[in-house]
């Protein structure tokens, strides 16, 4: 993917890999690429003497040939620094490095692999324990999560019976995994992709959906502000990814950083105005850093992995991707299935939340498992349900609501139905449930505040009498709100509602419509998302068109039986 | 591009091409690239041997060797078939195709290489007049436009003194090239990418801008169903480009048909959920067809053409590009640079269209000239001005409006000022003007009518008494229509305007704001806005905040002050 976006600026790379058909070699064709291994300081050596700058794209590289490379080198520029990767590579140097730079983390410490050293580890930091390699861990790789005490023989077995260096944390139960990507300048300046939400199978990346949508509406700043924060107190240019747990109390910790381009960054070759490719060589090259917007609503990258030594089950999950709006796949040429390995992935994209959920199901659906068995199946509804769950019912809430209908009271109901009618009718995902200004202040301001970071884009809220409940959600979130005015009261016939919501301050817009009209509430949503896709103008016109033809046939009906005859249905 | 689109695929493609770094051969490393020209009927024959499928990137290719490989490998399919390209080669032939099939053609004739053919010609079609090449051409090679009889010796010696065989057109004055990338499936059926504009330079391909924004409603619709039908009268798969011509009176010609990917699709790599590229791969595979939808709000892309033997300016702009958000270079790695050769291409994405422009202008005005002649430089001050213009004062329309500001009166005109200062606050591009339902009720038909089709996103709409302008406009367009109730008579205090605006019926929603209040509408329509730009939703909120700040700097003045010394300043 580096090769690609060299490729396009016409940029030489030289790749130093084994096998003169590996991946990259394969997509930039050269006499110059060298065939060993990243370990190898003869190799890396050669490599320097055909470079004016060096990265890498895996930190297991050997460090002590980098730092050689500087002093035999010294007009090779290598980024990120030596100094960095060896901090990172070292994950316990690396929490050390972090949390000295006030870098939120869970709490760690080293240890030994004797069973004293991580009983006394358990004893201050509780049990669960997660015992890592301090060194060559990845893909869960070198981590032993330690349930009892009893276990502790096994897990010293498993990490290599003293053989590497061990460290352990804290047990951290996390409600989410988030990501963020980070383009560090050779000036130190730093930029931000958007937080991703992540999710692991068996600890390997799996999905990643992009952006992270969650009721906590100043989330998705603070996890940047860490990972830009973080990425700062490194030196070299690249792009680095932070993984970070989000715990239940909405803080959010460190787990760690990667100081290349990043599975969970792949989305951004599709989604976003600038690869995270691009921009690992505008860096490295000094050359402008470029926008890190998304430039689609929404989007998520599946990966392929290998769940045998046959390709065949990954080529299934490719054809039907191809069936699929969206879908972009990726397939890495390599030569070899085999289990656990990353074969390729397949980014989608798509206009809404809603949208991307549907276009991923049948791919999860048709995701391989290393076996068929009941459990392996049950997992994967379970999978389904979780990420593409279906809408339980056509009168039930959708899971990714593009529009939220609310309502002061349940006597609103009858009043608010024909919007949701509406709204089904154009296929648009929504919510509809009780928000009382008066009676639940709470609920209406946390409602209004995480409406944008939940993927809310439009609120239609109907009230009656003193109807503050449209109002007040304008005046605390930013999304646009249509207001239905409720006749509630025989009094005033409504006109008190539709002052209550109309005559709103300056600052605070109310898109107020007509006394009782839920439908043109729904319908004026419709048309305002169909300022982002443009698929609903269309269908809009299409309504509109029809309405014109009802009105024709009644016409036709009066010309051709006469007025007297005439019956007006009601609605 | 086609390299790419296929190794993600893990698709092995063997390129006939000259040289062994041509462009494919670069990004696409294979032992068994063969070294030769397209038109060489035993390097074709050679290429078959080693493919499943044929296929070409250029039509001037030998197809005597397509039609032998027909018969010497029966299980190579190749696409598109023989025939079209045969009939695609030879312009005329394509002309009386596609005028037998029904597909909309300016006039045209056979011409022999004299003046007695030419004369008859000119007087048959006018002048002046269009003279081709019927094979060999491209580029504007092979054309000359004949103004006076006077000049006829002149065009023979130009089109090869009657070496090639020539054909004439009618010359169309149009006022607008249009293309349309159109798939074939092998099974016949066919899909459209959007309309484009193109623009071209020294008759080569120089912008295209996608997609295509025109005053006439329904242009795009047709063009697309013209494109697709001429499409569906060829044999064999692949995308075709269909360039056609828009004239005075909104009549669409054909120009030509390129039977494969084309420049004017170079913008769906970074602009559509499926490239041109991975699109030509799906259907010569039988693979399903991808989706054609844009996934961008607008695209432009830039041809970057050799003005020299130096690639010096050509990397001047892609410096520039790299500095732009949302621009993706595109080099091709050909060794030489040369006047009037393609040597890679700049495609641009963009929130709005108006955004578009403005990163669109540095590039245009970086473009180097073969000359640094006063003229040259007067052309491209004018092209600027043309394909990117910036808004004359701030109290003038912006060319490419996201919002529309119409008032029933300039008596409405204070009243809806403050609306275009917050437009201008949150920088969004608006136009301002009166439209009256009553007084120019054909102006307010057409204006509607055409609103979404020009790019306009939403349509703020003041008016007072009867007031039916915003009503009036929402029955006419599907776009959302923001309506402020003006207070024209003091004798309803504004209430009858609030009535006529808000009391829609079922069907056509307009969304109401409080009496004079076109601040809020204005707020409202950066509302609407920001459901599908997150920047403006931060903006919006940061402006909710200073709002807030206001007040509590109010609430500072009458606790230290206290309320007897308190002045309520006037807005």
């Amino acid at each position: 993917m580096l090769a690609s976006a060299a490729s396009l600026l016409n940029i030489q790379v030289v790749f130093l890999d084994v096998g003169a058909d590996a991946p990259a070699k394969q997509v930039f064709s050269s006499s110059q690429h060298i065939d060993g291994s990243f370990k190898d300081q003869q190799k890396i050596a050669e490599l320097a003497s055909k470079a004016d700058v060096l990265t890498v794209e895996i930190e297991h590289v050997d460090v002590d040939a980098l730092d050689a490379v500087k002093k035999s080198h010294p007009n090779v520029e290598i980024h990120p620094a030596p100094e960095t990767i060896r901090i990172i590579q070292d994950k316990f140097r690396q929490k050390e490095h972090l949390s000295k730079h006030s870098c939120p983390l869970g709490e760690f410490m080293s240890v030994d692999a004797t069973s004293d050293s991580i009983k006394s580890a358990a004893e201050k930091l509780g049990l669960p324990l997660m015992l890592k390699s301090r060194t060559q861990a990845y893909d869960g790789r070198g981590n032993f999560l330690l349930h009892t005490l009893s276990d502790i023989d096994k897990a010293i077995d498993a990490l290599g019976s003293g053989s590497r260096p061990l460290y352990a944390e804290k047990f951290l139960p996390f409600v989410k995994e988030l990501a963020v990507m980070v383009v560090r300048s050779t000036s130190g300046e730093v930029a931000s992709y958007p937080v991703v939400e992540t999710v692991h199978k068996d600890n390997i990346c799996h999905l990643v959906f992009a952006p992270l949508r969650t009721p906590d509406a100043g989330l998705c700043k603070r996890a940047e502000e860490i990972a830009r924060s973080a990425v700062k107190t490194f030196e070299g240019a690249g792009v680095f990814g932070v993984e970070m747990f989000l715990l239940e109390n909405g803080t959010i910790t460190i787990n760690e950083i990667a100081p290349r381009p990043h599975n969970s960054g792949h989305y951004t070759i599709e989604a976003c105005e600038t690869s995270q490719y691009s921009n690992h060589l505008r860096s490295i090259l000094s050359l402008p850093i470029g926008s890190t917007s998304l430039k689609v609503p929404a989007s998520v990258m599946l990966n392929l992995i290998g769940v045998s030594d046959s390709m065949q089950p990954i080529k299934d999950v490719c054809s039907k991707a191809l069936e699929i709006p969206g879908a972009a796949v990726h397939l890495y040429g390599k030569k070899d299935c085999r289990k656990s390995r990353k074969m390729g992935h397949i980014t989608l994209v798509a206009p809404s939340d809603a949208e991307l959920r549907d276009r991923l199901r049948p791919l999860l659906q048709t995701l391989p498992t290393s076996s068929s068995s009941l459990e392996q199946e049950k997992e994967r509804e379970k999978e389904v349900a979780v990420y593409t769950p279906v809408k339980p019912s056509p009168t039930h809430s959708h899971p990714q609501p593009l529009i939220s209908i609310i309502m002061g009271s349940d006597s609103d109901l009858s009043t608010m139905l024909p919007a949701s009618q509406i709204l089904s009718r154009f296929s648009i995902p929504y919510e509809l449930t009780i928000v009382s200004a008066h009676r639940t202040p709470a609920r209406l301001y946390s409602f209004a505040q995480s409406a944008a970071a939940r993927g809310v884009k439009v609120v239609i809220a109907g009230a009656g009498g003193a109807a503050h409940l449209p109002g007040m959600v304008a005046a605390i979130t930013g999304l646009p709100v249509v207001g239905v005015p409720v006749r509630s009261s025989t009094a005033l016939d409504g006109v008190d509602s539709l002052y209550s919501i109309v005559q709103m301050p300056r600052g605070i817009p109310v898109a107020t419509v007509a006394i009782n009209n839920s439908t043109n509430a729904a319908l004026l949503a419709v048309r305002i998302l169909s300022t982002s896709d443009p698929r609903l103008l269309i269908k809009m016109e299409e309504y509109m068109k029809e309405m014109e033809g009802e009105v024709s046939g009644k016409i036709e009906r009066i010309e051709s039986g006469g007025w007297g005859n005439y019956e007006v249905k009601k609605h």
